[in-house]
């Protein structure tokens, strides 16, 4: 990992932190961007006028797919798999100023997922057609949701309802 | 783990998954909430009128807060511990009549992370409380963002831009 997000900038600050052992994930997929480095990524994805990318699912998840296809909007959770995860304080524009790694959405974190909320352009088989994505060309997908605001809940109400 | 919803449904549909290993996950703090039990879970956040919850940081995270104060909304990322991984497809209602677990904002899904966005009502010390939150008391948690909407970007453009 050569990317100059990688080296400690002034002011920065660092956790001394064990192998992460709480709990391990499945990688269900991949997400094809034209962001071939870090560099070429934008800030924040453009679910209107973004590129489209396409999120390619595993076979062994795509019976997981099903009903899908009506959402608009959804969110996606992947693995930011080239971020350092030991920031606890970070300079974004290198000036020696500094603030705490969870009051900033950058990739470099503890748990590197990142979440986007996207628009869905059309379903392909195993292949969702999105737009706003961000992030690097080849990341591991975790997750797919519905977007919380498109989404009415399915299950029965519960008394706390 | 003895909950219903840990039992097949009519129609439900699983994947024989090996063992998660492609990540690894550091539980960063616990969400404390007034649900107990998962029956006591509301379906969804209220970060209105939802009752004041608390998100625990542990004290190796404690200074990755710092700069957090003035956001009003932030994302919680956080592990459902209690959700089985391994259901393609689900029946919320219990019918009969199954959905891709994509197409669900259920907690039971292959990797099984939460993300809510919750209403920053103050920071003291190692806890913020906020409102919005519908997880099990006791949840581990993932990781702490500025919501999306709320955030403008700290570094420097990029020509993506």
């Amino acid at each position: 990992m050569t990317h100059p997000g990688d080296s400690l900038r002034p002011g920065e600050e660092t956790a001394r932190l064990d192998a992460p052992r709480d709990a391990a994930l499945h990688f269900i997929g991949r997400l094809r961007t034209p962001f071939a480095t870090r560099a070429d990524c934008p800030r924040q994805g453009d679910p209107e006028n973004g590129p489209e990318c396409r999120v390619i699912v595993d076979a062994a998840f795509v019976p997981a797919l099903d009903g899908i296809e009506p959402f608009e909007r959804i969110e996606l959770l992947y693995w930011l798999h080239e971020a350092r995860r030991d920031l606890l304080r970070q300079s974004p524009k290198g000036d020696g100023r500094t603030r705490g790694t969870f009051s900033l959405r950058s990739p470099l974190r503890p748990n590197p997922i990142g979440t986007s909320l996207v628009r869905l352009i059309r379903r392909d088989g195993d292949t969702l057609l999105v737009r706003g994505l961000d992030c690097l060309d080849g990341t591991p997908l975790l997750d797919i949701k519905p977007a919380r605001c498109d989404y009415a809940v399915q299950a029965p109400p519960k008394p706390g309802d």
